[in-house]
């Protein structure tokens, strides 16, 4: 019998304990996992960094980033992965960090992923995605190795309308904002 | 007739748009706000600031700080307003931010609030406050005037049982962990 579905709420800490995500990241990329198991010796199994991976990658029709800071490789691939399977994926981010050494967001824009930026003295400090515009992953993570793997850190992962409906708007008015025709060139 | 409060859902988004906080803190304190107003120029009324601000002031027996950099005036303010006032105040804060020049910490612990800190190679990184138990607020702000006048932030608040316990039991657990008798000196 059809019952309607209960709202995700999910909170997961940081940091995540080490933990093998290649058979994850092939089976979702199709490129058949379990034919070439990763040699790598750490553990396999569930952790923080793996259920973030698999809420990002549910994402069917659209996929809304907006990340002060974003050079983890594993979200990177995950990232391109739902692009090339055909999910309209937008990124927003800051200018200060995207430059740095490491930073993901030259490979997404290599990629053909949209990613645009701050132009203003303060930070774009926030760390949130959107999932098919209906599942929020927010918190104090910035989805870098650092923070995943020694930081203290939390996200919550939320599907109650109150709080998805302002964070798609933010992020709409943000994509508007830093639109490419109103850079200024100095 | 006695009906079951909802439960708060808010996002408040930074950066906040100026607003004089004096009389919203004069009020709080039972100083009289009216008897003597503020002589600044800033503009009255309801901002991001002052929403996060009447939050935390609506704490009546408990409060719990877990944030990675703590140096607005306001916030600190009200935080010390709490603990004269009886509420039971812990602080949690990263090592490397709360020397720094501008840090509150140093001002809560000569009021007498209790505050520990990591001793960790990566930071403190969590930015959230419970209230009473039952208000979780958390988000990508730091509690310092840079983030909260020029930085793109998010602040949620939240009253669902599924979001604030866990964020309570890693309160605990963080708290325990940085006991003073755990501290090593090298």
């Amino acid at each position: 019998r059809w019952r309607r579905r209960q709202p995700v709420r999910e909170v997961l800490f940081f940091p995540s304990r080490p933990s093998c995500t290649e058979e994850l990241l092939a089976e979702a990329a199709g490129t058949g996992a379990a034919a070439r198991p990763c040699p790598c010796p750490l553990p396999r199994g569930d952790c923080s960094l793996s259920r973030l991976l698999r809420r990002l990658l549910s994402a069917r029709r659209s996929l809304e980033i907006c990340l002060f800071a974003f050079s983890s490789p594993q979200l990177g691939r995950a990232v391109q992965l739902l692009h090339r399977r055909g999910v309209r994926v937008r990124v927003v981010t800051d200018a200060q960090y995207m430059g740095l050494r490491g930073s993901q967001i030259g490979l997404l824009r290599h990629a053909g992923i949209q990613v645009r930026h701050d132009q203003e003295n303060g930070y774009m400090h926030h760390k949130f995605a959107i999932v098919d515009r209906r599942m929020l992953i927010t918190g104090s993570l910035n989805w870098t190795t650092q923070a995943i793997q020694t930081n203290r850190e939390n996200v919550l992962v939320v599907e109650d309308a109150e709080y998805v409906k302002p964070f798609l708007d933010e992020f709409e008015r943000i994509w508007e904002e830093y639109n490419p025709i109103h850079y200024r060139f100095f």
